[in-house]
This record gives C-alpha cells, sequence and structure tokens, in this order.
C-alpha cells in the first residue's frame, strides 16, 4: 500500500531532508517514526530534498508498506513519537502511480527577508536578513527575466547533482510587507542552492548595488563565479508542491505567518 | 545620563525579563553586556516583567550611567556581544523623568494561537495551539464585558504580587487570520498571568465549552479556581509599550508576522 504524507517541519532543527549517517536529517527521524509505528523498515521519498536549516510548510512524502493503520495512525501516530520539528498534517492512501518525486508538476519556495539595520531575535534561524535599505522596484522588475525555460547554471550550486541545468521557473516574484519582502519561485524543479543564489542577486540589485539588467547578464553568462554571495537558508520554506488533482491529496493548514500560505 | 533602549527578544531562550541567581534572563544577558559596553555594572529597569517563554518585539527599558558613548554604540556595541535571542533596536538618551515602567501609560500584549489539529512544528514556542475547532463570534463577544477598570482577581496567578487587582483594560479584542486567531490586550499593567489566564478562559468559549456569559460570570466571581487553565507562553508577546510622545522615543521596526505589528 502506498501512503502519501503532507509534512511541515523547522529546518533548523536538523541537517537537511536527506538521510545522513548521523541521522541528524528530517528523513532519518521520520523513517524511524514511521518504521516503529509500522513495525517494518520503512523508506520515504520526498518532493522537495531541502538543504540543513531550509523549513518547509507543506512537504509531500510517499512510502510504501505492508502494515495496516487506519489513515489518522499515521498522523497521530507518527507525531507522538517523532521530533517535535517535524509534524505530519495528513496522510492520504494513495496508488502506486502517485510518486512524491515525479509526480509533482512543480514545487514552490519562499524567501522571506527582513530588511532592518538590526538581525532579527525572535524569528532568528526562521528568516533571512539584509542591513541595507531595499527597493522593491528594481528587485521586482530584475526578477522578470528568470521566468521561463532557461539555463539556470549561473545561479547553480557548484555541488549541484542534476544533470540538465535547465529548469522551467514558472513563478519569480517579490512582495514587500514593510519592513520584509516575501519573495515567491516556483519552478518544475530547482537547481541546488538556485532560490539562495537569485535571492543573493536580487537583493545586490534591491540595494543599488548592481543595475535591474544584472540578473539577466548573469542568466546568459551562465557563470557562478560572476553571481552574488549565497543567502543563508533560515528564510526559505518550501510552502507547495503542485499536483496532478486526479491524486486528491489533502490541503494543508495555512501557516500563522501568512506569507507563507 | 539616562538612556532608554528598545529591545526585542526571543522568550525561549531565557527564562524571563528578571534577573535570576542563574544569570539566565533576558534583563541578567542584557546588563552583562552593556556593563561591559560601559566598564561600569549597569542595572536596567524594564517596562513589562516578562514570564519565562514569553516574548518581546517591543521592550522598553532605561538605565542611568556615566559613560559617555555614542547614542548608536549602546546599539551596535550590545547588539555585538549580548546573546542572540535579545538585540537592542534603538536607544535614546533621555531625561531623569522618564522611567520605563512609571513612566508607561499602557503595555500592549498579543497572543498568536494556530487553530489546528496538528500542534505547530516550524513555530513551535512562537504560537500557542488548540486542536479543538474555535469561533471567532463567541470569543469576541464574551471579551467584551473585560473592558474597562476592574478587579481582575479571576484571572490572576495566586503568586501574583501586585498590591491591588484593580486593572484598567482598554482594549480586549479578538482577530481570526484562517487557521490562525491573534488576540490583542492593552491596559495600564497587567496582573500576573493575566492574559495566559483570560485566553485560556476565551478558548472555553470559543470551543463552545462554556457560554459567551462565562468570562462575566468570572469576572463577577473574583475566584481564579472557577477559570480555564493557564495559557502556555509561547503565544505571548509584548508588542507595544505606550508613554507621552514628549518622551519621543523612536519607533519600533515592524515584524515579519504582521499580527504582531
Amino acid at each position: 500500500m502506498r501512503i502519501a504524507l503532507g509534512l511541515e517541519y523547522d529546518g533548523s532543527a536538523f541537517c537537511g531532508w536527506q538521510s545522513q549517517a548521523s541521522r541528524c536529517s528530517v528523513q532519518d527521524h521520520l523513517e524511524a517514526s514511521l518504521s516503529k509505528l509500522a513495525a517494518e523498515r520503512i523508506g520515504v521519498t520526498a518532493a522537495g530534498r531541502t538543504d540543513a536549516g531550509v523549513h518547509a510548510s507543506a512537504q509531500v512524502v510517499h512510502f510504501d508498506t505492508e502494515a495496516e493503520r487506519p489513515e489518522s495512525a499515521w498522523v497521530r501516530g507518527t507525531n507522538s513519537n517523532v521530533h517535535p520539528g517535524v509534524r505530519v498534517l495528513w496522510s492520504h492512501v494513495t496508488t502506486p502511480e502517485f510518486h512524491a518525486r515525479y509526480s509533482a508538476l512543480s514545487r514552490t519556495y519562499r524567501y522571506v527577508l527582513i530588511n532592518h539595520a538590526v538581525e532579527p531575535a525572535i524569528f532568528r534561524g526562521r528568516v533571512g536578513w539584509c542591513h541595507r535599505p531595499l527597493e522593491l522596484a528594481p528587485m521586482e522588475e530584475s526578477l522578470r527575466c528568470l521566468v521561463g525555460e532557461h539555463d539556470f547554471s549561473a545561479f547553480r550550486d557548484a555541488e549541484c547533482q542534476a544533470k540538465s541545468p535547465v529548469r522551467n521557473l514558472m513563478e519569480a516574484r517579490v512582495e514587500r510587507a514593510r519592513d520584509t519582502f516575501v519573495f515567491t519561485f516556483r519552478a518544475n524543479a530547482f537547481l541546488h542552492h538556485m532560490v539562495r543564489n537569485i535571492v543573493g542577486a536580487a537583493v545586490y540589485v534591491g540595494s543599488g548595488r548592481k543595475p535591474v539588467a544584472w540578473l539577466a547578464e548573469l542568466l546568459a553568462s551562465g557563470n557562478r563565479s560572476l553571481a552574488a554571495p549565497t543567502f543563508p537558508p533560515d528564510g526559505l520554506y518550501l510552502t507547495g508542491v503542485e499536483y496532478d488533482p486526479a491524486f486528491r491529496l489533502p490541503a494543508f493548514r495555512h501557516a500563522p505567518w501568512p506569507a507563507l500560505g
């Protein structure tokens, strides 16, 4: 039987999504908890393999099991013994055709950035920070050139293992809510550090350090070494994974932070 | 010279505002940092002595010093060596007539409550949680009776040391933003656990466990033992302290969470 789960997690409590020898990842914690509940070894596959420090308000995973449990047990049972930094929000018995990673049509990431002279205290680890005053309009304009199918080599980490640097970016925008900027990116898939590298470059434009056309130049150059430093993971959230509605996956809850959905 | 400071802190990182023998409080950390900067022993007085786990996005303190420092040094210097869970947002050279606690005309606290079957992961320690479905209208209505000058003994902790249980509550309201409820309370001053006890009682009304008139009955009874359990500190924020504008204190920044101001 194939089960899909909807997850929320605090990335600052883990060494990333993907299983590590030290068992410090979200995947390690979740698999240990599910295996206990199922009384058999469970391996999970996620829609997006988030890096250390990156949060998820709407991660989707699937796993196969022989264990017969009421659907609600996968939520309550797991939450009763897993690390409090990860919560299962829903479970859904699905079909073998559903694959959390390969069935995903797109992923949405948001980057929340506080723009103030002093770094955040209450939300440290949960928002990015830029002390230089930023302007919205140049950042908005500079992001527009990224929408569409492009070779994103200029925004790709040197350690990225993807076969192709080509991605289809369906959405790239930024909004301002007083002292906070929220970037939204939706793509068929993302390269390693792609969002954090794009945010870093956009911030150079927003602070006037680079002109609006700079992102287009970077994109055309395909040269990562010309771009701005990678932004830290603190403000990055996986906020959505889109699938064919025929899979009828349950909806996620709304975050207390409206910007996160 | 008397200096006023504006502070933000993550209550989950400290054992409350007030100095403790174990030096784990916000006051202990701040005084140690300021004393180092001033090269003399500094003692600070706060507008609101928040409990362990309670956050502040807009705490105000003052202290007296012989040390001559540029105004900005009290911000940057302190932030460079104090615990990252507390940040000085502004400093202001004030007059001896200004007293962070006694000059305050009112304090504003907000309680952020996530209403969902599953407890929060990303914002654990930063929001309260109620799994029973809550209705806004009965809570809104029940809070109305609290506005004005009343004996708040029914919402006062047994350990409260205030001489009088009478407080002037100027504002008591609740708003809903999808799965999140935000309570706002403004009063000349608050009794110990007063906000958390009122929220606990309002939630009993919102979940249908008690009728709308229950808060008025509790208030009239003056009997704490009849009320609901104290809500946890996680969702509680000191979001404002109001002074005579003649003191010309700097404004606070806007939180990334619009509900927090």
